[in-house]
């Protein structure tokens, strides 16, 4: 039998990320191609007292149907905390539990995007969101990333030059894969643009409570007066990604739209999980777990970027990040970087090719993304090392 | 702010029957209008047991990403429970686990279905379904729903008709709303019509394993000797729906289709849930489960029954079942469906008014859907006495 797909999916590969796991899950392979939490930063404990309480004190509760919107209780504690915390949501918004933040990619291009409507994206950027608007037949139209964000001349050129443009997607935290974080000023521009041109902004905020160093800087939803920003939230890098939990904060109207459609995706969100999200949030000292995240991971980051200094330079470069869990490497022009990659894979070290991350997968790209979060500090040197050792006695 | 949504979801409005849980949050409210499983119904000791286990003993997997797949040894166990015991799955099959099997039906929409494209349904059919096609521009053709299964006649003039029907979307036993089961000869000529117009079959058997009475029909999938049949099989209504676990059965190419749309759907499926069903499959007496459950509905459908001959006739008949959630009502032509099942509310019972489940909701219906499972027997005496009284001193 030969089956015939949808257009919209006759194109789509599978993420470049989750088939290089394939060779990752050789035990003798150093993967530094996933964006796992790190496996000490689950709060495993207190995640079974929760899981045990609620299963005794509330079974049918937990394993009943529940609403679409999400767990009332868990909505409201996420509505005064990103509210206290971050100055994020006003009274015209409303807070939609969702399966992970990919189904708010996966929501917010089907009520929002037509078949060859127009993303913007931040080029390179998350190559799931990527795939998910793809996934609806939308066209990726590319920023480039600046040091200090997406570069404004090139957002606003996109948006003159595509007027069916409906939604602006950006990471502005830590981005993935690139570690940059947008300037307030930037923030305070794209919305500007978001707003003179009718085009939504979807900001995308796994990473944005890991900042290891520096001020922190406003999300664009706490700039947002005129109900034109959608915000991503997730439980995935701070509590425990297994679990899919994220949370959507946006106006009403959309909210409402976006409930429909999840009504049709997956009804709602396992219930057992919200749950466990809410107590911990609601019950523990979740502003402490954070802190202790921050401490481990700053630790792995700085350990990182020593072993990239000591064994890497100057064939291959890299930003300093000040939080999230990525660290974006550029090989010097002499290296062919999907050489470099397949040997890589041959020496077993993983890491992922930049062009992953592209709008246009076949556009020329001398980066590739690399992850500590994931690997014991053991690993992390051994992989480097034979990353920095390949790419310094690189031979054509 | 003015927004503007996709054309595909513009006329896609909230589901009928979760409008009008609004009225049956009021407690004085008799609803039988749900679908949940009975609170009798759950495992929940079991549940428990399982998840301190796990979480004790595999907290990291039991948290940490999972594959888009599906946990491998759930998706083993579900391979070889459903070939020895319903012939269902052969060697070019896979199993995918989903979130729900709502997530089936958005999965197999999104990788089949074009905009315009079209997919045949039973008429009646699940809102929940039917909705999910809408939301990605599929048109739907209805095909009457016969004692014995959708009409051949029916299906074949529909196929003829529709060169580009992609799905024809079936739920053999005791369909929702109708409580139809479809005839094992039925199953033999819809199989044969998808092959010969070359159309897929999504099977759709979230009730299969709740039989009260009479011989179980083999499923549609047990037929399926060319890779024409998608099965999707769920443990909400046997385990627990908030965990939201279901599975599709299907050739490989779909399911390789299928993981790519799943990655940027959820990524994968909360991984917590999938271990428990796993563990409640193999570790405990499923079938015994099963029977136990099977008598439990078996005796509230029973009384169910036997409360609308008390109570309904000659105004409203229904029809008889002999396995799942629920009974299809119809009211003698007199009575206007709507402004009963209005009436019926403002009484405080609420039943779900028949033209939701239909492919055009402004075709005259006669009917109503109740379920038996949720209420109590008290509220199952209290709303059907109400209903038979409305309906037997009914004036314009």
């Amino acid at each position: 039998m030969e089956y015939s797909f949808s257009d919209r999916v006759s194109n789509l590969k599978p993420s470049a990320i989750r088939e290089i796991f394939k060779y990752a899950a050789d035990p003798e392979v150093v993967s530094l191609s996933a964006g796992n939490p790190s496996p000490d930063a689950f709060p495993a404990k207190e995640i079974a007292e929760i899981s045990a309480r609620v299963l005794s004190k509330n079974p049918i509760s937990v394993l009943q149907y529940s609403v679409s919107e999400g767990y009332a209780p868990l909505r409201q504690t996420i509505s005064e905390y990103m509210q206290k915390e971050h100055s994020t949501g006003k009274d015209f918004d409303e807070v939609l539990i969702t399966t992970g933040a990919q189904q708010i990619m996966d929501l917010c291009s089907k009520a929002l995007v037509n078949e060859g409507d127009v993303v913007i994206c931040e080029a390179p950027s998350f190559i799931g969101s990527l795939n998910t608007f793809r996934s609806y037949n939308a066209r990726l139209v590319g920023v480039e990333v600046e040091p200090d964000g997406m570069s404004i001349e090139g957002l606003e050129n996109a948006l003159k030059a595509n007027p069916n443009a409906k939604l602006i997607y950006t990471i502005p935290n830590f981005q993935n894969p690139s570690g940059v974080t947008m300037s307030h000023e930037k923030r305070k521009k794209v919305y500007e643009l978001a707003k003179k041109y009718g085009v939504l902004i979807l900001e995308d905020n796994p990473y944005g409570d890991l900042r290891y160093s520096g001020e922190s800087v406003g999300n664009i939803k706490s700039l947002d007066e005129d109900g034109i920003v959608i915000y991503a939230g997730s439980f995935s890098k701070v509590i425990s990604p297994g679990m899919r939990v994220a949370y959507c904060i946006c106006p009403k109207p959309i909210f409402q739209k976006l409930v429909v459609c999840k009504q049709g995706n997956d009804v709602h969100t396992n219930i057992w999980s919200q749950y466990v999200c809410n107590e911990f949030i609601t019950k523990y000292d979740f502003n402490a777990h954070l802190a202790r995240l921050r401490e481990l991971y700053s630790k792995k980051a700085a350990y990182c970027m020593s072993l990239l200094d000591e064994y890497c330079a100057p064939a291959i470069t890299y930003n300093k990040i000040d939080g999230g869990l990525f660290i974006w490497c550029e090989l010097t022009e002499s290296i062919s970087m999907p050489e470099f990659c397949k040997r890589a894979i041959e020496n077993k070290v993983c890491v992922v090719p930049g062009n992953a991350f592209l709008t246009d997968e076949n556009e020329k790209c001398q980066s590739f993304r690399i992850n500590f979060s994931t690997p014991t500090d053991e690993q992390l040197e051994k992989g480097i090392k034979i990353l920095g050792r390949l790419a310094n006695n690189y031979k054509k």
